[in-house]
């Protein structure tokens, strides 16, 4: 066999820092330190990107490198073309642009939000190439095996001279994207607010980071996790007082994350109402992985909350994360620290529960929010909303759930979580929630995608609830059970009338299936007075007037 | 209910700031600035730690903050008392010490090594309460959660006086565990090899740290991965063809992560070779996550590899990765840069395949390292060998065993990882690996555990390779032919004596079973010959001498 002695294979094992050189050779024109003028970002640009690269355009779910995207949608194609874009959240117009203008031609991304639409039909029309929709967790593990990106465009508050960088609330997917980027070579650009003598912390350091920018206006941020407490619904109502008192008191769930839906943010709203008079203060919901919800302000005050890891942050909650330092992860300058690397895995690995709603249910409990006409990505849901098998640590409400799936098997005993779907059985413009098979199956037919786009998969569900009642899928034992149990709490839809009904008063008698009654819930209870906080007003005296929210919720 | 009107709460919301200040008060009599001198250490720490603090001891896979531990072994405990120690490598004796000594009382942990036996003897003692043994991701998921460190003892090659850190490639777990303790106002203390004015590149941000104490001898680093080609047998050789031929041809398997036995570096050994005859080269094992194996070096040389991002680093490879910046990720500064949460994550989302070995295979396919004399910590397995249920991008190996497990069931298509453990029948001291009952089983009742531990459960394994076969699960349609096909492959221990002969026939008709024969492969072609490298001696040739081997793998 082929031993060879002592001297050096001649093949060369730097390209790809020769390939950075020569980029940042080719920028230098356009740069004085690290320094690069907004005007000049565009040709930076057409100097340090290849065509072919792998771009990632920060892109999270809430800032944006809105400047860079521009400067990169403006790029003259004929020189930066034929890009592989990588990037969580695809949701600024910009975003789309660069496929339209031909300088990209791939996409990697988990979350397209109100770009949904647009990306579905420039997939139809051939302009996308689609890598897959992945949860972010699983494409930042990528950023490090075959998805490496070559350049990276973040954003930050400010930065200094020596290119520290400061996300303050808003870290989200900086230093992953960072790390992944500076370590295999490539070059980093950030965006900021503003240059500073000293950046109040060090979210990333400055000897990641090749060139920054002073952008003519401060980054883009959505405030996607407000939700008004006026729009809440005495059915939303419901749903939560059955979540609460059907899963998080019988299983004693301390641990956990929750969507972002109205069904959530109304167990938010009377933690410190309905279940305070349960008794259930300190022994549920007390250890949160989620983004600084405004809706949670109550349940904080009141003493509920011990503490929360954030994926982001929350549009006007950065003076009351200040003050909260006990409850919230706040660096060493007072100001709240995210991490959405960090927090996903604490979503999948470190909580008992994922609650989150959903477009439509099938028969066996597979879930999805794609519809024939829109890509919408996932997000986090897939990866909290699975049991991770790779769990090793107990708890509690993971053991009480690993007992009831086992049933009698003679399986070894282990544990599972808790993943709940929260619906009602009609959605948005009375379309049914239960279906007989999900949208998303004609949608991969007809994008002729690898697989149908699956939210959460039904043997990772454990329970479903709507108006109706709770569904306990772990008590079920045969498909047709688990068939069953969901078509008994499917209301009035299709799939809801056509039960069983001798099976379904069976499953109830069971406990798989449980109504309002049976859990001494009175759904004329289900009213807006339990809810803590009943306008985005009075969730901002909850707070002391710390909350400030954003104009497009001040209605007053 | 009880909508407040303005004034914000007379809750105290800073007592962790207030904790923070006083202890740092407290130590300021023993600090100039971040400096701390060797000999005050032990007074810093006791005025830094409170009695039930929870205190990571950084303990990781390779680097020890060794001069801390025992710093920490020596307080006083009428002061320092009821620890709750949480970390991932509990490998020093001075990590027990703490424990006889009644400074620390409880324990969760990742991996134990050389301590296991140790471990169980405390635990049985009853001076170690154990909380649970985790994966490392799992434990770091819950800094963040529910058990955030209220004081970090990490460990750095150098720092300068603003504390800022320096890794190098040993950055390992301190990233995650200083970002979860000084977000949460924890107190940061670092032991460096030196102080310098400027650091090579800042893996750790100096306004995260507290404290900095030049240890009086360099940190304490475990060569872990080293396997000396001159021990590995024919017969590992022989498992090494089939995995090869049998797994990572047929599915394709470009991204994966593998174990450190001899079995996996008799993989890596024969890739230039038996793999290369094959004509697989660039169609297999090119992208990893995976720590710095010597082992490895031949199949990079040769162009296998694309690329490696790595949980921690190895002794005696810094200057091979230094040249080889296309494979490893390196730093601005040149020096490779790991990260064992990122790369845990990599291992667990972004790869097809995980293979390693294990100690007992039940009938299920139940797998454990626990004895019944030894707790001895799963590390990384259980999370890179299971199927993650929240991934959603495709490949063709994940898209090949999904079909594989599906069979002609009528559940919604998806994709599955292939999860491989590769064993000998007999394992040391002629100790069966196939048995009817793991021990773990056993040290779960004498130790009263909530659950037996398990390193893979049977349900995510997909293959098993023996040198009399390999068995494919995925295929199995009933829990009885699953037994048989694992009884099919278990050579001479009792488990597989007790084969139904014709039941396994017709299973290795079905191609659930297969023999070497069945794969062309002759088992007295497994000769050592096929190693790329047969020594470490060769290895640091193949390495143009850049491998610099520790002194204990130098026999030359």
């Amino acid at each position: 066999m082929s031993n060879r002695s002592g001297s050096p294979t001649q093949r060369t094992w730097d390209r790809t820092r020769q390939s950075r050189e020569a980029r940042l050779a080719a920028a230098s024109a356009y740069a004085r330190g690290k320094l690069v003028a907004a005007d000049n970002v565009t040709k930076l640009l057409e100097a340090v990107v290849r065509p072919g690269d792998r771009v990632c355009l920060e892109g999270d779910n809430q800032k944006q490198a809105d400047f860079l995207a521009a400067s990169l949608a403006a790029v003259d194609p004929k020189i930066v073309n034929d890009l592989h874009i990588v990037q969580s959240g695809v949701v600024l117009a910009e975003h789309l642009d660069l496929f339209e203008a031909g300088v990209a031609k791939r996409l990697d991304f988990s979350y397209s939000g109100p770009q949904g639409g647009a990306i579905a039909r420039a997939l139809k029309a051939g302009k996308i190439e689609l890598g897959a929709v992945h949860t972010y967790l699983e494409l930042f593990s990528r950023y490090f095996v075959d998805l490496t990106p070559h350049v990276a465009l973040t954003v930050a508050r400010c930065a200094d001279r020596d290119g520290n960088l400061y996300m303050g609330p808003n870290t989200e997917d900086s230093p992953v994207v960072v790390e992944a980027t500076a370590f295999k070579q490539g070059i980093v650009i950030a965006q900021v607010n503003e240059l500073v003598d000293r950046v109040p912390r060090v979210d990333v350091p400055g000897d990641r980071v090749d060139f920054v920018i002073v952008a003519p206006e401060p980054f883009y941020i959505e405030p996607l996790f407000t939700r008004d407490p006026a729009q809440i619904t005495e059915t939303q109502i419901l749903g939560a007082m059955l979540a609460i008192k059907g899963i998080y008191a019988p299983y004693g769930v301390k641990r956990l994350n929750h969507g972002i839906g109205f069904n959530t943010a109304a167990i938010e709203l009377i933690l410190p109402t309905f279940a305070e008079r349960l008794g259930l203060k300190g022994k549920i919901a007390t250890h949160f992985a989620l983004n600084p919800h405004p809706t949670l302000i109550p349940a904080i005050e009141s003493g509920w909350v011990e503490q929360i890891h954030s994926f982001g942050s929350e549009v006007g909650m950065d003076d009351y994360m200040r003050a909260r330092p006990d409850v919230f992860f706040t660096g060493r300058d007072g100001s709240m620290g995210s991490n959405r690397m960090y927090c996903q895995s604490a979503g999948l690995y470190a909580t008992d529960l994922f609650i989150g709603s959903t477009l439509q249910i099938d028969l066996a409990g597979n879930s999805s929010t794609f519809t024939k006409d829109r890509v919408a990505g996932f997000g986090g849901a897939p990866n909290m909303g699975s049991d991770p098998h790779g769990r090793r640590h107990a708890s509690d409400p993971w053991l009480q759930a690993g007992r009831e799936a086992a049933g009698d098997t003679k399986a070894l005993p282990r544990g599972r979580k808790l993943v709940v779907q929260i619906v009602e059985t009609f959605g948005d413009k009375l379309s049914p929630t239960f279906v007989e098979e999900l949208d998303s199956l004609a949608l991969a037919r007809s994008l002729d995608l690898p697989l149908p786009p699956v939210m959460i998969y039904g043997d990772d569900v454990s329970h479903i609830i709507t108006e109706e009642g709770i569904a306990n899928l772990l008590l079920c034992r045969t498909p047709l059970e688990r068939e069953q149990a969901i078509r008994g709490i499917a209301g009035y839809t299709d799939v809801g009338r056509a039960r069983d009904k001798r099976m379904v008063e069976e499953l109830r008698a069971r406990k798989v299936i449980q109504r309002p009654e049976d859990l001494g819930i009175d759904p004329l209870d289900a009213n807006r007075s339990l809810l803590a906080a009943r306008s985005i007003k009075e969730l901002m005296h909850w707070s002391g007037n710390l909350y400030d929210p954003p104009a497009k919720f001040r209605n007053w």
